[in-house]
């Protein structure tokens, strides 16, 4: 893009590496950059950069906060008997959202996948663990509902049974105001198999 | 957004007042910054701080630039006697792409707009007629098709023909109503030759 000047041809280059982002969408936000007060770019600038300085992981569940302890972990109004492992920390957003549930989480960064090398190790299985050392009384296993997710279910469940802690895993079914006509056939297997009592 | 730590929410937000991302897409791309290396953090939050201090409009074809004057008006091999007037910097990159033109451009920042109270002084117009005291053999009129960027076109060409300069409008093989950026590079040079008289 030798057309740009050097400094407007970084800005683009570097948003275009963001994740869904294409060139032409990296052009319109350089240029809505541009267009911003600069004290709001130096606002999304520094909440970058103090962001990734000082965002770790939670040191009980493996969420990112930006203290020791994340807001759910340190609520003492949560349920921290019965846990909820996640894949990620975008997943625990969406369940915190339905509002119903009122235990903590587990974020284990990824899940289980032989296929693309990652083990049991490469993800935050060992810290679950050590908190099943405390007073647990349920594990929900609610990793994603495809080959790697359970997977990685079925290895919670392997390790977690054992210690007596129940293991359960979200149900599987017809999305709530899911067509029926357009579900594939494994989700109205399964939805048949998990039919409950009325 | 209580559950993530402040600095992840500020962050989340300062994302989503950029144009075309929304709460999600906003959070995606935080997730995604806090895995970034922080020396590539560093780097885009730079570019951002860095463009918008230093950019400025080049004092000859009002195009974004870090310098006095952007590389294109820099560039000697180009005919500075033909003149492409656009709306903005993006339409400019746009028909660059198409590698077909060789002479120079006028950036306007707008189209006139009396809806939105847009009138011919609040774009880049006053420069282009001083620039049209040179040595100018033609305008060629390259705003959108539309509306605004008709109206703008007409209102050139008035101003331009009582000098003697030729004046010329992008063909309509661009599709009325269609956003120049968004157009393709064969539809954009069949537009380019196809220009007629105004």
């Amino acid at each position: 893009m030798e057309f740009y000047s050097s400094q407007i041809s970084n800005l683009v280059e570097q948003l275009s590496r963001l994740p869904g982002i294409g060139s032409k969408t990296a052009q319109r936000l350089a240029f809505f950059i541009l267009n911003m007060p600069e004290d709001q770019v130096a606002g999304l600038a520094g909440a970058m950069t103090s962001a990734k300085k000082n965002v770790r992981y939670c040191k009980q569940c493996c969420t990112y906060t930006d203290g020791d302890i994340c807001p759910i972990c340190a609520n003492e109004k949560r349920n921290h008997r019965q846990i909820m492992v996640v894949e990620n920390p975008r997943d625990l957003a969406a369940y915190e959202k339905t509002g119903k549930f009122e235990g903590v989480y587990h974020v284990l960064h990824g899940a289980i996948s032989p296929m693309a090398g990652i083990g049991p190790s490469d993800i935050r299985l060992s810290e679950l663990m050590v908190r099943l050392q405390g007073d647990v009384d349920e594990v929900i296993v609610a990793t994603n509902k495809n080959l790697e997710g359970d997977t990685t279910a079925t290895y919670i469940s392997k390790l977690v049974k054992p210690i007596g802690i129940k293991v359960s895993r979200i149900a599987s079914g017809v999305p709530s105001g899911g067509d029926i006509e357009y579900i594939d056939e494994v989700t109205l297997y399964k939805a048949l198999e998990g039919r409950t009592d009325m």
